[in-house]
């Protein structure tokens, strides 16, 4: 259950019909690109607003938005930002309730820009239209079809439907980050570049997606925000949701934070202080665009490890040894096998190889033995999730037979399997494949591995914990 | 200048003749890769032995070793463990002066192992012949084409000529390893995987490499060493050289240790100790494989830097606040660029973009715009390092067009560049494709390019400082 004052919000994501302010066939132009991308994909009704154009891509183009036959669920708006006071007056007279307004040329370039926008969102508020933006790319609903991500297709992929949601000050960075989860195979549900934030705020996309339906998992990129009790009060209702939500935040040293007015203008707040507060609302926090493709791909496909005990299943030694040392150092545990899984690794494996926690398969392992000895770890109590290691230059090891001897078992558990699997270009091919097919998170060194695995355990500690539960307000 | 004593390792890299005993026809058997391997690159002279062949692969083979027309400078050894002490026996009675044992059932397999080792080295030092190895996959030289690396060809992949040398402890890894630095164009000079080091070990090879004319930089993954004052002394010596050397190092855990002498046996020193004492001896030492590849890039590549001093270019202010975020984080400084630098960039670049480090060239960034900015910043004397972002999904970026216009300024400077491009499909496949056109190394995340930076910068005060050079040994 979402409050009734978050309905505008449910027509970002959901509308029933869409009008394109600014709507264009010139090539390359932002105009055209929504129109494309609106086109692909969703369902309902476009109308395409423009002067200029009797048509636009085969569809009706409205001279005016007095013209348009019916109140649209959502505007969008992508006109220079000069114009785009008149265009809010005349959206609010019509009586919509909602709009994107990418346009550039607001607070972001100054005090003339800053001004603007003031007008913009006091022009809007006079009849109760909320505003996303300005100075952003908008919204994509992997499941509606809403695309305002005016990116070339070639160079920007976006994820097919899933659970994941996204929210970035950032729009570049946002749309790098859209890009890389979509080629690392997340499903996503919603993705907000919500800009200069001038009226609706990051808290409130959170909370929406707190209750959203499609969304399970709740990530965001962050250089400051306005309001810290909203801000936290959001992530405790997300938290107590059971939705993870994970933040990068921009500006987390002094000179970072002096980064951040130059960019965003936004005030960020002293890090330590925002970060810990962060953390006790029950988010967890990443250091690296890495880190988070990486953490998200272990909540998207897997329930979060129930406990901090890692096995190793590997068929090469050194490498078992730096997963060792990364287990360790980040402070979880090599898990202790129980005595019936060594002594059926022992029968099953070579003798050889090691029965014991790392399991060295050795190097003419072929996919048979792993899917013998990873069936047995995964099933030990002791174990709370499994790092299974390939050296694919080893000529017995053949990924696509690794695919099928592991389907079987990928199907039956939640718990969480990583992929670790250092090399060249046969490497990357094939474990993007394994990756893709059985949904297990691939990484190229074994310390970005255990390092996701802690950020997710974590996240399940104190919500078992629970702390953050009474917090909640509002 | 290295010992009289060390010549028996030159003929490791660099004989004239080569014997193989147990070369093979047999597809998948490792006699045959290795024969394979040596016809495609080695240009002296290979004998195969084998009782059962005529001839192996056009060439006429030997049924015994005494059979061979002369001396071999070299003898590879890939035969069954139990065989090889008659063997050893026959190479010393030729007069051969080192061999390459491949085999693997020593030390690694346990007690009966273990003697067996130590047999093998008694029988060879009675003729005053080295072994490398057992249980390793032995020598790769990218300049002579000495190839015992016996991996099939489409899944292990190795460098071009370069300047790298890696020794590793670890076949498997070492194996990995060997991929993923051929993948990122790293030219490399010599790779060795020395295995159970029963007689060659690492300082040897180590103190052989600081003298070895095609080799300027140093890796080397390692668990254990049998003699700590004979390897840090090596260090010394490639220091004095300088030459940098990057250590990974397996067991730096108390777990780790424990998965050490399980892997290797070796003895693994206490890890704080030995660490330590590694980077007072002047090595680098690194925490994972990425960064491995990471800071060999930066060194191969260029010079490393003088000091302290980021510029950040970027066509993405929110992946710039990431980047300054991760320079303070490492301990280094956002360059204070001149006035006169900022007066030219002010003037190079539209109104909107910021000539003040980091520098935003704004997201409509064409590569000319690039080109301006970094032929400014890279000139300016505060400035020791250049990171440069590329948001690849903008439609003004066009990557084709960024290699031609950066190419010159990249031929005209060693200080060291680094590429941020964080992404999916689209931004690797070009990213790899300027990566090796330009050598100005990739990474997908800022704070993993600055890592590298910080690593080669504290090497290069290290240097600066200078103070092992006069505790260099012997």
């Amino acid at each position: 259950m979402y409050k009734l004052g978050q309905t505008y919000i449910e027509k970002l994501f959901n509308p029933g019909t869409i009008a394109v302010i600014g709507a264009s066939e010139k090539q390359g132009t932002v105009g055209r690109a929504i129109m494309e991308n609106l086109l692909r994909g969703f369902r309902g009704e476009v109308y395409p607003v423009n002067v200029k154009y009797e048509t636009v891509l085969g569809l009706k183009c409205y001279k005016g938005i007095d013209e348009l036959p019916k109140t649209p669920d959502l505007a969008v708006v992508a006109i220079p930002a000069a114009s785009t006071l008149k265009v809010v007056e005349e959206l609010c007279k019509l009586g919509v309730r909602v709009s994107i307004v990418v346009s550039a040329g607001f607070k972001e370039i100054g005090e003339d820009g800053a001004r603007l926008e003031i007008e913009l969102v006091k022009r809007a508020r006079t009849c109760g239209m909320r505003i996303l933006g300005p100075n952003c790319l908008g919204v994509y609903d992997a499941w509606t079809g809403v695309d305002t991500i005016f990116n070339p297709g070639d160079r920007q992929s976006k994820p097919t439907p899933g659970s994941v949601a996204f929210l970035s000050q950032s729009g570049a960075l946002g749309a790098a980050l859209l890009d890389w989860l979509s080629e690392a195979g997340i499903g996503m549900s919603k993705f907000v570049s919500y800009g200069n934030a001038a009226d609706i705020k990051e808290w409130e996309l959170i909370e929406y997606l707190a209750y959203d339906g499609e969304t399970r998992i709740i990530s965001l990129y962050v250089e400051g925000v306005d309001n810290g009790r909203e801000f936290l009060n959001s992530l405790r209702k997300a938290a107590a949701a059971g939705k993870p939500v994970v933040i990068l935040k921009g500006g987390r040293t002094p000179s970072g934070v002096r980064a951040v007015v130059s960019h965003t203008g936004a005030l960020s707040s002293p890090s330590e202080v925002f970060l810990y507060a962060v953390r006790q609302a029950g988010a967890i926090v990443v250091d690296s665009v890495s880190e988070m493709v990486g953490v998200l791909k272990l909540f998207e496909w897997f329930e979060p490890p129930k406990g901090r005990g890692i096995a190793i299943v590997t068929n090469g030694g050194g490498a078992g040894v730096l997963a060792v040392d990364a287990t360790e150092a980040e402070g979880l545990r090599i898990a202790n096998l129980s005595k019936e899984t060594i002594e059926s690794l022992r029968r099953a494996l070579p003798s050889a190889a090691s029965p014991l926690n790392p399991v060295d398969l050795l190097g003419d392992a072929p996919p048979e033995r792993y899917r013998a000895a990873i069936d047995l770890v995964i099933n030990d109590i002791n174990v709370d999730s499994v790092l299974i290691i390939t050296l694919m230059q080893s000529p017995a090891f053949d990924p696509h037979k690794f695919v099928e001897q592991l389907q079987d078992i990928r199907s039956r558990t939640t718990k969480p399997m990583v992929l670790v699997a250092p090399g060249g270009e046969y490497t990357e091919r094939h474990a993007k494949i394994i990756e893709r097919k059985l949904r297990i998170p691939y990484f190229k060194s074994p310390e970005e591995a255990v390092k996701a695995l802690r950020l997710s355990i974590e996240w399940f500690e104190k919500r078992a914990r629970g702390t953050y539960y009474k917090q909640v307000q509002g």
